[in-house]
């Protein structure tokens, strides 16, 4: 039987960090590094103003984010030998709903609509693995939770890690 | 520790029955009587011109769907004593995201956004109830499946049947 893999989006195969640190500096004229947010949370990295806050709930935001390197190419390999489902806590701002699923149409165009899931809380999403970039998502997973490598989780050691799309098609090659 | 239940939308809390007899009728002046499409499929309980799948990509559709009788009061009932998930197979029509989110904020405001999914296949919904009306997404449910009766599903007999919301609070009340 084939096993399945609910699969993050912001942080992980949207690089929300390169889109942050734009829109920071656009917004701001704060021009960040990402070696200098390694390890601080989202608003300890952009401090001003309550900057992610306000970006989430900008229009346009989730819809312009850039697709995290390697993870189209990735995320196509997978679905040959997985069930891949793409798992968004979307429910917490509504109007990023419309804007993930056009920008999932555009960019990965191959995961249909069966695939997708928009929800709050993760806990009752039952996959045999999840790739994520928060400890609160991985933290309740029953199959094997995987931590994408983010500034946000660097000091953490709760589970599994990739630092990139490499390294998640290189664990999951075992587990066909 | 609490037990977890997945309530659907359409034909359980959204009487999309009563939409669906009310938009036809106003569309193509055709009277669609409740007894006569029981055990009809919907394509043959409203044959018309394609006229249900014309209905649920009609702007407005979803988000003026009338509220099933007893829903609201038994859904804030279970809340107490059970975790309620909202789960809705929305992502096939999308343009129904933000309408259903919506109408649940509206009928549904003690349900918090971290209890909301929307998705397409059922399957990877893991909670230890599950009340829908469509044997497709209660078919592959792990916990006990609870058939919610609608015209369409009134000939099968594939799991325990509740006819009506009280009949889902006698059900559930043996089950906290």
């Amino acid at each position: 039987m084939r096993k399945s893999i609910a699969i993050d989006m912001d942080g992980v195969i949207a690089d929300v960090e390169a889109h942050f640190i734009n829109w920071y500096e656009r917004v701001y004229g704060i021009k960040v590094l990402p070696r200098d947010i390694i390890g601080k949370t989202e608003s300890e990295a952009f401090p001003k103003d309550g900057a992610v806050h306000k970006f989430v709930v900008t229009p346009g935001f989730f819809r312009t984010a850039p697709v995290m390197k390697g993870a189209v190419e990735a995320v196509k390999k997978l679905t040959v030998h997985f069930d891949v489902y793409i798992v968004s806590a979307a429910m917490e701002f509504p109007l990023s709903l419309p804007e993930k699923l056009a920008w999932l149409n555009e960019h990965f165009p191959f995961i249909g609509w069966r695939n997708i899931i928009f929800c709050g809380d993760k806990s009752v999403i039952n996959t045999d693995f999840m790739i994520d970039d928060y400890p609160k998502n991985l933290n309740y997973h029953k199959g094997t939770p995987i931590m994408f490598t983010s500034f946000h989780n660097a000091n953490l050691n709760h589970h599994i890690r990739a630092n990139n799309w490499d390294e998640v098609l290189e664990l999951m090659e075992k587990e066909r």
